[in-house]
């Protein structure tokens, strides 16, 4: 129940701070502005809130990061940072102060500054108004350079993640699902991962019967029904890092039309986790799945990319879309979710979580793909 | 168990969607840009995922309001939107088109636009080169002079969220704490807050001893003993409203010194409650809470505002702090929780919503406000 999340040694994050302030000199910014997010996460190694009061660590490409945040938030911050304290200032502000001025008076003479993919509207509008005439730029492409290549000390917390999602997907799909509505079933499917250990519960999506069409459908009073396909997507967050899995179940004996359609989706995410390897393009990966769908007729009933990126955040980098030409690389870890959309009627999607590695894809996920045909 | 949020009915959102375009134009604002956020589902009645891929209502001063989101979001929409859909137009974008060109497309001759204040920054960064030369401003202020005044069916959702949580709070101070971990009775307290119908649990302080002088402190694993002072901080959401809600407790037969701090904290709480009054600026009330703790000597120790206002969200405006001069009014609904903090020591918290009313303030909690001696 609520586990506290491990942390990494603070040499990890001694090392992270610094080789984000070298990817914001690669990329000619002066400093990044990094406010609660999975990102700071990252750098810092524990989770502020993200709220009104700006908190926001000032990591100049070179010199001292500073920690900016409102007073009652230091001692929250410095029970957590540990050691790191000893590399980053920390400066409190009180509640009538204008954190942005503080902000400012650090960044004196800074020409680009990096802004925190996720930083609220609210404050990067005003930190622009602060920093003029400072060029305001996307943090993104600096952190996500580091974060998008995961460690094998990240790749175990995948893994892990992902086998509490495997074990709650093999509970619920032992499960008699007809005349239970789908927030039900969704409501337990979040019960079951807090219990297989995960901090949070992110989605349970039950989509069945027609809204099974609906691929961010999430779960709503309808009772599932025999006749019904429907599509268990699910993930959390355990020990910081996330899982994402989908299965498609059926409730009673599927008809023949949505085996035929079942079986080329299974073979299409099939072949995109077989073609998995270092120097293969994401967009490859992607043509891999529509090709075989295209092939069979449901090309426009794929209405969504083949997959994202996993680690901290539920999506990050790298996204396998038809428009991203970046090869893979060993310790890329992403979604291959190609689905089915036939509105009015059903719907299907098989999820797994693949790592490239030198030798492939490994997929985190191991239960079976096939169709769940339950009660 | 994960209940789904009844909404209101679509007049409501439609009336909503009106005064926020009124809202606008009162401050030569062209048009609106909300993403996923508490003001996207205050105007549309549902929740959509704040997710990399843009949604994004373009809601013009004077015009219909469009709803550009990526086309395997549209049967949600659909489906969430009800009747909605006859007044706003949606325009769903593929995987590999730019949605910021949409965007612009729709608000070309602009020349101010608000941005929504939680929408992302690298949203916020896109959207301003699209709309270039096009000024970019916050939104908040339009859409929280709409949000600020709570409706009779707010406050009662804001009143059923509060009796969620007092149950829970009575539950948690009747059990045994010392020998438990901090980290064990937070767990606890979200599973209580999902037995009472919450729909999520934001957060489950549990500062105990000299963590309770943290009071942003989370939970960890420090065990909880005889002689601690423990501040209990809860809430999530209920049928789209939020609690919150704090008490303290002791275990054990508290020391008199603490007994004496407990007392001002109480009696600074409660004439902070009484305060309330339409036409009472926001700075009194906080005034009311700190002149008693400075006089009594603890005003170093009160080390953040009085209060936030509450709704669809746990922190909003008016915020209860000496900076803000505004007026309250009937409808106002906040927190009052002065807090004394003694570092490596011991702290307290008391904390009530508080509607504002002709006739005065309303307490949502109900618990009593004394000490809770606890094993």
């Amino acid at each position: 129940m609520a586990p506290v999340t491990p942390r990494f040694p603070s040499a990890t994050h001694t090392d992270r701070i610094r080789r984000a302030a070298a990817a914001a000199e690669a990329r000619v910014i002066d400093a990044l502005l990094i406010t609660p997010s999975p990102d700071y996460t990252y750098l810092l190694g524990y989770r502020a809130p993200a709220l009104e009061r700006l908190t926001c660590l000032v990591l100049p490409a070179d010199g001292t990061p500073s920690l900016v945040l409102p007073r009652l938030e230091e001692p929250l911050a410095r029970h957590e940072l540990g050691d790191l304290v000893e590399s980053v200032a920390i400066i409190p502000w009180d509640e009538t102060e204008d954190p942005f001025r503080i902000v400012q008076s650090l960044l004196s003479g800074s020409l680009r500054v990096g802004l925190q993919d996720q930083m609220w509207a609210r404050f990067a509008l005003r930190l622009r108004a602060a920093l003029d005439p400072a060029e305001v730029v996307e943090a993104g492409p600096a952190m996500a350079a580091l974060r998008r290549i995961k460690t094998p000390q990240e790749v175990e917390r995948l893994s892990a993640a992902a086998a509490g999602a495997d074990h709650v997907m093999l509970e619920v799909t032992s499960e008699r699902l007809s005349g239970r509505t789908e927030a039900d079933v969704s409501g337990h499917i979040r019960r079951l991962l807090l219990d297989a250990g995960h901090e949070t519960a992110e989605f349970a999506i039950v989509a069945s019967g027609p809204n099974a069409a609906s691929p961010h459908h999430t779960a709503g009073e309808r009772p599932i029904a025999t006749g019904d396909a429907v599509v268990l997507d699910l993930g959390g967050v355990r020990a910081g890092y996330c899982s994402d899995t989908t299965r498609t179940a059926f409730v009673g004996e599927p008809p023949a039309e949505f085996g035929a359609l079942y079986s080329v989706l299974q073979e299409a995410q099939r072949a995109a986790c077989d073609a998995v390897l270092p120097g293969v393009a994401c967009s490859e990966i992607d043509a891999v799945a529509r090709g075989i769908i295209d092939e069979a007729g449901y090309g426009e009933a794929f209405i969504h990319r083949t997959g994202h990126g996993i680690g901290m955040e539920g999506h990050e980098e790298p996204y396998i879309v038809a428009s991203n030409p970046e090869p893979l690389q060993p310790g890329h870890a992403f979604s291959v979710e190609p689905g089915i959309y036939i509105a009015d009627r059903w719907g299907a999607r098989i999820e797994d979580i693949v790592v490239c590695t030198d030798a492939g894809g490994e997929r985190l996920n191991t239960t079976p793909t096939e169709l769940y045909v339950v009660e």
